[in-house]
């Protein structure tokens, strides 16, 4: 049996200890908690790593607490976009969708995808019609309601600002990125990656960051690594960060450690890309690498680590 | 001065000679001519790589002959959803536009959201009310009518086949891919790649290719190449194929010509992708290789060397 493992994020940004409220932080807590566990307890019962991270990011997007599926934050036109993608290294198989409305679980539809379609990235009404030709019904807008999310709107609507996720005002830096991600490395030695987001609040002009884009926010190979990324999305895209995790180790002979922490620390920082990464290799060693003040994260592993963390140490 | 040079694509695929009547490959030839010489030009006279292929690009889009701009080819509703890209290898800079209608010149909207956005990546009715903003009319229907696209489209109509511009027969292998690109290494040694694609005729569900996608269909970076791509896109997304070249040469010290062919011949013929790509180097270095039987392109340097061709050799 192989080692196995998986890890979660939630976003990365300006999380400080002390920001938050005590309650609100073990908040936090408990659902990556509840994501990281119910993926690490199927993996342990012999699931697959595309399963897996699937199951782990469903979870993180039906809480309120991050910035996808349920979550998701307010566009300029007061609706909810969102992205998302998967893919497995067996066979490098790989499913997207961008620009979803209404949409309950935005990572089922990229696996859905994935494995019933012939393309790889839908986008808009053209993958909200895909849905429906499958079955999906459509949440109502009160679904993805949540009363601090469209206070956050309401202070930039109107505007030509936009923010990703909540940073606190749009005066400062725009700190803090929400998404979520899941990485797994299962008991066959298979490795997968999901990522998922709503975007940036008020966000128009129908942009794509790198959440769905595969090589820049997500990607998975046997021969190398998973990654989920979290972050500025145009440095991730423009870096090509998540494959590029994977090419320093293929062809530059770098760990997973080491090439996480290159990617993080010096290709996306030269070129003024904040946030951070999750990425496991098919020994079950796993990698949480952020430029940023904190991440949301944790992982799990057969070989008996486990953490949950929300700031740097 | 640095060597300069120039490649430009018109798309890939069953490309046999003696299936098209003399005056119809005299048409292409004259066109690739055009923009190659457009473009060459401009380079000789001091214009930047970001210039000169955006400039060569616009050349083929304006022709009939190429699926991408005027040529593009209908989708499943009688629509036109183009996709187009463009980034410069100095500070690796991109822009990217998806799913839009109307628009004359793709490549010089992606330019804009490259220049004139905080963004990387737009698609869909945000990128043309991004157009609006900026003051870009929209094309009526008529102007990219074409009688062949048309009957090409209506064999499939109501069907759920598509094809990837016009291969002959919806029974045959999906066998041609129209889209169009160049590449580029300027005086000063800096690098740029474009792309632009119609996409897929009696395409439906929003469906984005390798074109729109950074690291995908097109990648620049003044440390290795400039690389545009065509080809069964899914796979060129699934390989991250021209970031694959950078990285090749970057990580492991393969030159242009080995990259490229590594790419195209291997990696992407591994998980099933047929296509090809064009690419130069900071020396001027030009690559143009692909696994189908033939490819539109053509290639100029500051040392003398001019190619245009269509067949395999």
């Amino acid at each position: 049996m192989n080692p196995f493992s998986i890890a979660i994020h939630g976003g990365a940004g300006t999380l400080l200890k002390g920001q938050m409220t005590p309650e609100k932080e073990e908040n936090y807590r408990k659902t990556l908690e509840n994501a990281l566990s119910a993926g690490f307890e199927a993996l342990n019962s012999g699931k697959s790593a595309t399963d897996v991270v699937s199951l782990a990011v469903q979870i993180l997007e039906d809480s309120p607490l991050f910035n996808a599926g349920k979550g998701s934050v307010f566009t300029a036109e007061g609706t909810h976009e969102m992205d998302a993608a998967i893919m497995e290294g067996k066979d490098l198989q790989a499913g997207a969708v961008s620009l979803v409305s209404g949409i309950k679980n935005p990572i089922l539809l990229a696996r859905d995808v994935m494995e019933k379609s012939e393309h790889v990235f839908l986008a808009g009404t053209g993958a909200m019609n895909f849905a429906k030709s499958l079955g999906y019904t459509l949440e109502e807008a009160a679904y993805f309601y949540d009363e601090l999310r469209y206070q956050q709107w309401q202070e930039l609507k109107g505007t030509t600002h936009f923010q990703l996720d909540h940073s606190k005002s749009k005066e400062t830096k725009e700190s803090k990125f929400g998404t979520v991600g899941a990485v797994a490395c299962d008991k066959y030695g298979n490795l997968a990656a999901a990522t998922s987001t709503g975007g940036m609040t008020n966000k128009n002009w129908g942009r794509i960051g790198d959440t769905s884009i595969i090589g820049a926010g997500n990607y998975a190979n046997n021969a190398t690594c998973a990654v989920s990324c979290t972050g500025s999305g145009e440095f991730f895209i423009r870096g090509v960060a998540a494959y590029d995790v994977s090419c320093l180790m293929e062809y530059k002979g770098l760990s997973l450690a080491e090439a996480a922490a290159e990617v993080v620390h010096k290709r996306l920082m030269n070129i003024g890309g904040d946030g951070g990464l999750i990425a496991v290799d098919t020994q079950g060693n796993v990698a949480l690498p952020f430029n940023t003040e904190g991440m949301y994260r944790g992982l799990r592993t057969s070989t008996g680590k486990s953490i949950i963390a929300i700031y740097g140490d």
